[in-house]
């Protein structure tokens, strides 16, 4: 009975159009060619490498798109059993006609070949977004990029601060603030001032959110300006070689002031909390990254007490820390459970987590999922597995144990997947 | 096949006549006078205010409790999904014979009217306790509670301690308890002494634990003499200024003390580990507390080593740490699982430590459950929700998967439930 | 549905043969004599001390194995729900044809004799390794173990290395290497030296992996030979009693040169992480050690960079690690998920854990399981339970949600199973 309820439900919550509020979309190439595109996102080379599959093999400056995939493919067979696999199986389904059987060695020419044809179609990224039942997409972008040549309506941009709050320190950085804002960063006031130009001009072009990922390590703090002004100048003097110690109170300085653009500009500031950058400096492009699942919220005490006005739709990188997730959710008004963030984005940890948020935080406070997609055919598979276990646990938990009906689990389905996020970054009509 | 089992097993647990080790009942008046006791309740309220309701409208000085409740009926619905929802709307149906319907705004008022002409039946408390299957309920009674007006075999003295381990550095937590026990606290000894006239006070008034929360960072240990003089001094003069390194010296002599006399007056020490007060002190009523979940029972290893003979049943807040419970009471012979505290007090995670429990962990050594309760009427649907669970886990895990008989099965739930309760806290007859 | 897919799925993974990769199997007496080899291994004792019984009364010295049985098994009732139990009655059933009705006071001796007579057979460990579906077993083995008098290629040595690393201060481990390996240890090019001497012992004797256990807080970090050299000098001088920081440098010394090693002899390196030793002193034997779990594998970052050549079965302790290990695993090449160990070893934290690893570690990447038995007869209840978990997970979340074929989802039980022991060890036919 159970898995004839699911799938009735998950019908219902698959019929919704949806606005994915978190990717790393590019508006001006946002579907791929080639299947390269798609087998060279990180999940795939990360794994084959980790399976064995040597760097330089994949990462072969020049190496052609074809003869790449034809090397992944060669590697996938020790791979085939996570679900990243398993999502470019259904991507191969949905969108390629592929029948499911095994791909391998003696048939991926013909799927190769298949793929580029169909993604040579003008109207190819706008039937990947109808296909997967998406109205639009969040991107993450720079803070100096141009934000020209695309609908913003599809599009949405969101501000990506990383580099603001960790990496003045590089001269690089700084001259592109200076460069996107026409202003000094010279001052502390100076740099604030750039800042609150980048928001302006961010919302000037329908920007719906700010976003930030952060170590275990960090914790926001106010930071006097006096002491702004002392780091900003030991770091314009010194450069890489700064203090840590000014470093990270120049750092604590621009995230402070991001939230309060944030709350001026009233845009909900994404947290992306937990990861720790270049653990594995020889592994492949964007595979490099794991964590220190030892982190809590209550690093972010002072930053929930201080923008009571700004909403935080925060993702935890590993799932020890989405009870604190939950329960700061349900006791602070301005934080929002948001998605499953790349390594806890697998069913196991999904279900754990999103049972747990379903039943102590209240429903118009989880932004149920995003795709942190690079490219669009990846929302499809991902968003898919997720509305399976969405279904999972409204038919287990609400359905079958509470006597909830078909109905009202699909509603709150409904409300986590569309309506939250809708209302949450100001697409009610 | 499962379901039914199910059902057959909750029936059989839920037939039992329990005790209930942990609540907050005032026992002078124990059950609700209208709805306003129920739904003021702080997982209501900080439910509520967690989704936008201003703290000003539930709180408001000399609110009417019928105003109130109204208030809060029209921010109930979103946070209906919570299992927080569901025990109100299982007490309005087990104990105002609601069908089971929405309340809403267009209703309310009928369910507020019923409930307060039920509760104002003389014997209300009794009727619920007996509806609710309980012969007695733990109180947590302050240090300078009375302990007069009532059947202490109905509702049993438990002394609470955290104000006199973390609070001594306030002259009036002080005062209160030289007014308590009629002697100076001005001295080591004469701390201790105090200490040991509540003792005497409370157990020739039936009390049968002590009990304490403690925040993550707190660690046991013995205090020489000559240290707790000079730090009760030093926090004499001082007061609220004291130092943080004396306030612990003397927070940890009387922890040290309070073990020393749950051992002489053979009390188990309920520890209730893991919470940070006031992490939100703009929340609504004891809507202000949340954690770092970063705590390990291995900062205990003195206090389980030095007393042996003291039981210590044990509450964590956070489902992370439950896997070092179940070790510890699996390797400590005085170490105790008891119940599911607070923000894990919720299906997911009740399920998943239970489990972890019931596999690991001695029969006897499990505390099944505790309702914590503030009013009478939320331990039958917070029981329910545990015998549920409870039922669940026995029918997959034991009859399913394991064979058991379903008395066997019956039997070991009934043992957490009841029979370790018994033992524990001396009801055996 | 489930169920009977369940059984069918365990009964093709219960048919193969297997390589247990840890045990603490004595190749000069592995198999029991007496039932008071199995009811006196710590899982037995340790539960019936935590539920009352006294060290003391297990522990006497002199005990008759006989009476130590019968006194345990007045004392099992309390602990007959945990899944060490169930192992127990599994092992009286298959190997001592028990019916599988209770065994208690009245009965006990009947199961003791029959078990007697049957472990008397000259062939009684061949019998068991042949019952259990084993072709061989992993040793645990001191580094001044001879490795003499067995066949290695069923009791297959591994080199030990905790006294190295951890317990070089002490005058009597120095002096058994120095025996061991006839050379002096008294520089750190000696000490050098002498585990060199070691490794090649132990490989000419078939030797397959490097072991050691590791506590929470160790970090390993490569350490300059000067540095090394003064840490030795002083730890020769002052014995137990020189710094903490000197004996730390002298850990990681060795640790590096261990990992430096298992480069050179191709070994792998099979770390166990988490681990507080002695934290229960008046335990009994074997039953004192926990764990702090605020443990990250981020403290090994450096090794795993530095040693891209060695292979590193990696087992966590504690449940709460699992996600890292699931991550790291995934990342780096050197990195394998390996079993379930010791306080995570049972039903619920196994089935969590493995879940997480089959959905997001390369199939190639996972070993299994080890049954870490001190006894032969252990691996057959202690492989049975987790093959029944296995066979779940593979039926739930692989054959029903995902819609493998069981020939399929067979195939990879059996990798995880059998075929990367065979590939990691060095098996392969």
């Amino acid at each position: 009975m159970s898995q004839e309820l699911r799938g009735r439900l998950f019908a219902e919550l698959d019929a919704l159009v949806l606005i994915d509020p978190h990717t790393h979309i590019n508006a001006l190439a946002p579907a791929s060619r080639t299947l390269a595109d798609i087998l060279g996102y990180h999940y795939y080379t990360e794994l084959a490498h980790s399976a064995g599959m040597p760097r330089e093999r994949i990462e072969e400056p020049g190496l052609d798109p074809k003869e790449k995939v034809g090397r992944l493919f060669a590697n996938l067979g020790p791979i085939d059993n996570t679900v990243q696999y398993s999502w470019f199986a259904e991507m191969a389904q949905k969108f390629f006609g592929w029948d499911g059987g095994p791909i391998d060695s003696t048939n991926w020419e013909t799927l190769y070949d298949r793929a580029t044809d169909r993604m040579a179609a003008p109207d190819w990224p706008e039937l990947v977004l109808q296909r997967s039942g998406l109205s639009a997409v969040f991107l993450t972008n720079d803070f100096d990029d141009p934000l020209e040549g695309f609908d913003t309506n599809v599009y949405v941009p969101c501000l990506r601060t990383d580099d603001l709050v960790f990496h003045l320190h590089r001269r690089q950085v700084r001259e592109r603030l200076e460069r996107a804002t026409e202003s000094a960063v010279t001052t502390a006031s100076g740099l604030r001032s750039a800042i609150s130009s980048l928001f302006q001009r961010f919302a000037s072009r329908n920007a719906r959110a700010c976003a930030i990922s952060l170590p275990p390590d960090f914790e926001p703090a106010k930071v006097l300006p006096g002491r702004a002004e002392t780091a900003l100048e030991h770091v314009l003097s010194k450069g890489e070689a700064a203090d840590a110690s000014h470093r990270r109170a120049l750092a604590h300085y621009v995230f402070w002031t991001l939230a309060e653009f944030c709350q001026e500009y009233r845009l909900p500031f994404d947290l992306m909390i937990g990861v720790n950058r270049q653990v594995y400096p020889q592994g492949v492009f964007q595979g490099q990254d794991l964590y220190d699942s030892r982190v809590s919220l209550i690093q972010y005490r002072e930053l929930f007490n201080a923008f009571p006005q700004v909403p935080f739709p925060i993702s935890v990188l590993a799932s020890v820390t989405n009870q604190e997730l939950v329960s700061y959710a349900w006791i602070f008004p301005n934080v929002y459970t948001h998605g499953h963030w790349w390594y806890s984005n697998t069913p196991t940890f999904i279900e754990h987590d999103l049972s747990a948020r379903l039943e102590a935080v209240p429903r118009t406070k989880q932004l149920g999922y995003y795709s942190d997609m690079y490219k669009l055919e990846f929302a499809l598979p991902k968003f898919g597995m997720y509305k399976r276990i969405l279904a999972k646990v409204l038919a287990e938990r609400f359905v079958i144990e509470q006597g909830w009906s078909e109905q009202r689990a699909v509603e709150l389905g409904r409300q986590l997947l569309l309506g939250n996020v809708q209302r949450m970054f100001g697409f009610e009509s």
